[in-house]
């Protein structure tokens, strides 16, 4: 009885103790988030989230909940889950469970447990989804349509998400509206470019302790995404290699430098191939056979399936941990490595985006749901009004000191005037 | 007598030697210009332009007089004019004139002169315009109604041309259809970012004989020509500041690593300034008291006004001549530089964009010409539809020898083709 | 009894289970060591190092393992320390255990168990050292003078080190000869340049999950250590200040493009500060009046008190941990952010170097414990031979498969050949 | 006789243009030339160069000429010839004889005046020299054993001069001081390596009108002037390849991100190929195999023949200018284009250097000829003071208002001040 006493005291006090590391990480993002803390703060909290149940599906760690926090202190109703089963964040959890928050998500979960949590968040019933690859949208859709006729809207954050709105949309079934938060100048220019770039570097580097100087490090994907990834990985020393179907963005990916063929011609000659291009198999199984031995397998994409481990581990006579986040696959006399599981190895193998970048991107979810909240929108997709995506930038700009220029009246261009005014013809 | 038979003799030399430099020229543009040389040549070969009237008027030198031979091979009459009265190369002109095509300009002419050139140029009727900032469409509007009430379209090259055009058609006064090359991806892209940054900075260099590293270089603009102009000062070891009116961009400046503040904080600061912002006094009258002593100012956008050099004059003391290429206002007790005159300084002070883009841009301005000429389109602004513009990247890349990666079907987001299906709800 | 029983089979298990994590990391080091593995493996291995007892006495984790397990193969009995006590791997210090090495060190130790460990390593009486900061040259000095009189040499890793060795031997009192591995250029020009400046940023960017794309970062110390930080960095993006001594240097790191000032003109506009002097308190007392709210302080030079953590405890208010391995000082109304205590971050807030880069490192070092144990060398301070450093590059380019380019006879300069033989005069 | 009195007086007044020309140049430099404008002029205006014959053979250039002016100013009787025939500035030429120095060099010349020009110099019996390439030391030595047995100093611009001066001395043959200006830091970190990189990249570009992003260039050598070419070929997008012979500096050239190997396996990939070995024939007959169709050649080393321009003419069956400074070589099926004749591409086909680097590179070349004349040193080949060549970096720093950082005292390593007063053993 005394043992298990102390045992349950014990697991109260490292849920204490978690909690509390969780609320200093949350902490450590208030301080750096100054639009969310301040401009978003104050713009959502007139009203219109509050009661409204807001299910916020995106991976759990301190930014997210940070911007669950801000939502529940406008008086929304926050139910929290997660976008991957390998980013949830304990600490966080207990954090946000200590602030009253409904989470659904635990740490150490795997796919089954996960879908669990979808289904539970759906039950929640929520009146709108900020959403991570339309996985609680889709999810609702099966598992409740009952609620999913009930939505009220949707913000979401990924190219593959709203791809896949789109696609819903386009098959008449989106009864509601949706916001495509990365068609958001604040978000595509500046999450999936810089910070991906840099986080998906920072994290390959650790797990693998290895050098980008003179490293051979190949692409797929021109994105924006795969864009910041290749441009941080030469400014750093690599020489790139770049895939892309694409032939404008191909050109591009030449124009700025790196060498640019088809998976066959450049995989023989990368130490290491991070996958960007939001569809599934980037590296599948015909691509095995292009692979070097030794080679650096990570994903920066939306679909844990960008690099298709089930084909590896159909191909493969030994599977074994290399270090801790690398699993290593021998397939014939290779071993190809990969990061994470195949998860978003930024946020698997690190700790997401710099706090500053969501900062943005979460003033958009932040915004967007607000919108939703306060506008009638038709049924269907639809992007932030410039207005709101430039008063981001614009928030960001002042808490960084930084003025923006002004136009004179004197520089406008005399003959657009004069057309204008139809004085041409 | 015999002395004016030696003249005329001597002239006749010189006019043949020219044609000869000329011809030489082109003939490096030719071998450099596989995409124009190649598919584009035969592209319009195909009868639509057989005996239409084209007036090219763009900076007349080699890679512009390339572009106007390649039509005249596809059966057009080609009509030569520049854009820019200080950019019109001699050598060009005897050689295109020796070609046979009618060419109503001459080098080293001023803006009278200019002026009467286009109005020549709208005198010779022409079907279709390669206009440049919309200034030969403009001009006909005004001295030719007539012919320009004929006109069956016209490509436009520039940004400052577009808006233009825009504000003509939204005016009720654009009776043809306008496809606008920039808005293009294999233009912008490449033209208004790579060439002009390369370019501008190599006048800069070249003409002031000064060195980048370390140097405190402004842009004023953050499109696609600034972003190029800042990101290759930058990359040479300038430290780069950016005044930028809109926010996103200004964001994207500060996160691109260039000090962001308005005119009246960094043009202080600056050792050198070049504008790029398809308006008129970037650097007007009000911005004088900005500027450093020794500050060099060159411009590169599409108006000789966006380095306000009548203001500059107004308030100068003294003006002379410090190097070639490089006029300096004595005002107050400071020098400030202006290089070219305030004309374009990539063209007027150096060579022009890179052969290579210019392949690119003259790709789409051939092809542009060519889909008016053989497609029925409404009045008002177009693009170059996508196909024609992957085309040329195809073709690009190809040349190149570059294999462009293709998507298998396994790699298709599987929810996204459920949707489509309808299968999600 | 029984529990007692469970207990230390508790503890069994839990040490195999270190050994095996640190043996997969030393594995993992292994395949990506070619020099070491092989060219250095086999040449240290004729004899010379049969039964000699070397103290290896640098951070002790897996690639300092590694080069430990060479000299090992060799015949060196191999007594191995830590150089900082915060920078020991408990997984490492278990696999060489079980590798029957002595190990007179333990993970999670402070400077009073460090010191006892230096002295436990003296106390094994040691024929060579290779040391870092010549941390135990000189306690071996100190504690146990018999030993020192006839240790018959030392290679050392840094400058800090090879500074103090130089004092010793201008003082009269280096009675063997000591090797600077830190002027191989095998070693300098990889290791401090390459190596810091990309393991030190990412330490900085994963403890902070900050940005550094627009960050204002400042480097104290130009050396190689600075250049290479101060590069990287703006490599990615960083706006760069740096504070320097030396004139030349200084001047290099203006025309680097970095903003170049004293400390009391940088440190105000920096958000994060690295300090690689190679000196002490390079963040001192004195300075702190300039440090900006919410800075983040790192070190990256061999002294944990380049930051002077001392004085920033006695100026702070509050001290408290802000995030994992950062502790935070309220001075006033500032937090102030130090990295891993003020330890070398890239080690103590990360895994330490890339391992290609410490395969020339330790290249430079194993053949220079060899070279110390095979020819007879004067007292005094030596550096490695240029053949042996030119072997080292050989080895290494023969690894990645390049090939060295070759002089023909006909391309000396004439003259110069002609002057050889006196020929001028 | 009137024809003739006119053509005397146009003569004439071309003459005073050209000196007008040439001083408004030598006025441009003098603005920016803060160190040699002031710190220097002071310094060496002692009295110890008054009435001293000072021959300054270096290119005959504005920078040049600002140089001879300041020893003119400080009572020098300065010889000015140039240090290659192709590099000689007429206006520069007409500007000096003006200012009544004694010119012995004019533009336009071919090697057979140049060794006249050379000879002429010698003849006025210099006390010393500043040279380059050691051109007029060399053929003082033969063509007037009695001047150079009078030789009261040398200082050498160049790495070419300084392997010839100390084989010279090697040889016995050198019985006065000779002074490397090349050692100096303030030289070679700066002239070598941004100074050259910068200027024969615009060169390339400016010649060819090509583009830099995606191209593949070459560099032969991997000194500070490879090095600065690659580096800034790099930053500007282009794809990069070096060869080199030394060890070590092909390994820093692969991290570096360049792609290294032997001639024969990288000529054949790159569009241009610059030379910078300092030796002859880099790319010599052996070569001509590898190279590319249109090819693109330049030289940035002290010979004209480090692209063996010989070999090319005696393998071409056609030899013609494809663009003004390109001569082309037809060998087989393949046209090589050879840059400003294979002369130093960033003088002959530029403007040189950049008047910032050659402020500390004539600073260095004044101080050092002072130096000579004020101190008594051995004959042999020296090094400037390292006090001196500090002092020209402070004094350039000050010029742009940077503060130097300095030590404090408590900022000293406590272990190495400690073994300095033998406290250790």
């Amino acid at each position: 009885m005394a043992q298990e006493a102390n045992q349950t005291a014990d697991a109260e006090d490292r849920t204490a103790a978690l909690a509390r590391d969780g609320a200093a990480r949350i902490e450590w993002v208030r301080t750096h988030s100054p639009v969310l803390d301040g401009y978003v703060r104050e713009a959502v909290n007139d009203g219109s989230l509050r009661g409204k149940r807001v299910a916020v599906v995106v991976h759990l760690e301190a930014k997210t909940a940070f911007l669950a926090t801000v939502l529940a202190d406008a008086g929304a109703e926050v139910i929290a889950a997660g976008s991957n089963p390998r980013t949830t964040d304990a600490s966080v959890v207990a954090a946000l469970r200590e602030r009253g928050m409904t989470v659904v998500a635990d740490a150490g979960g795997d796919y089954d447990s996960w879908e669990l949590e979808l289904k539970a968040a759906a039950d929640c019933e929520p009146d709108y989804i900020i959403d991570d690859g339309a996985e609680l949208t889709m999810r609702t859709a099966e598992h409740r349509p009952d609620v999913f006729a009930k939505l009220k809207g949707v913000s979401e954050e990924t190219t593959t998400g709203t791809a896949r709105l789109q696609a819903m949309s386009a098959a008449g079934n989106l009864p509601f509206p949706a916001l495509t938060a990365n068609d958001a100048r604040c978000k595509h220019l500046f999450d999936n470019r810089y910070a991906t770039g840099q986080t998906t570097l920072q994290a390959l580097l650790r797990l693998t302790n290895r050098q980008i100087a003179g490293a051979r490090i190949a692409v797929v994907g021109y994105g924006y995404v795969g864009k910041g990834l290749a441009l941080y990985a030469k400014a750093m020393g690599a020489r790139t290699f770049v895939a892309e179907v694409d032939p404008v963005r191909a050109l591009e990916a030449h124009t700025d430098g790196h060498t640019v063929g088809s998976r066959a011609e450049i995989f023989p000659q990368a130490e290491a191939i991070i996958t960007a291009t939001g569809g599934m198999r980037a590296i599948g199984e015909a691509d095995i056979q292009y692979l070097a031995h030794d080679v650096v397998l990570g994903n920066a994409g939306h679909h844990d399936l960008e690099v298709d481990t089930e084909a590896l581990a159909a191909a493969a006579s030994n599977v074994f941990e290399s270090r801790p986040g690398i699993t290593s696959y021998t397939v014939g006399d290779r071993d190809l490595h990969v990061l994470a599981g195949g998860a978003l190895v930024n946020i698997a193998g690190g700790s997401g985006h710099p706090v500053e970048v969501m900062d943005l991107t979460f003033a958009v979810q932040g915004l967007g749901v607000h919108h939703l909240a306060s506008t009638e929108l038709e049924p269907g997709v639809h992007i932030l009004p410039k207005a709101l995506d430039d008063s981001i930038a614009i928030a960001k700009l002042a808490s960084y000191g930084i003025t923006l220029d002004e136009l004179r009246a004197d520089q406008r261009d005399d003959h657009t005037a004069r057309m204008e005014e139809g004085g041409a013809a």
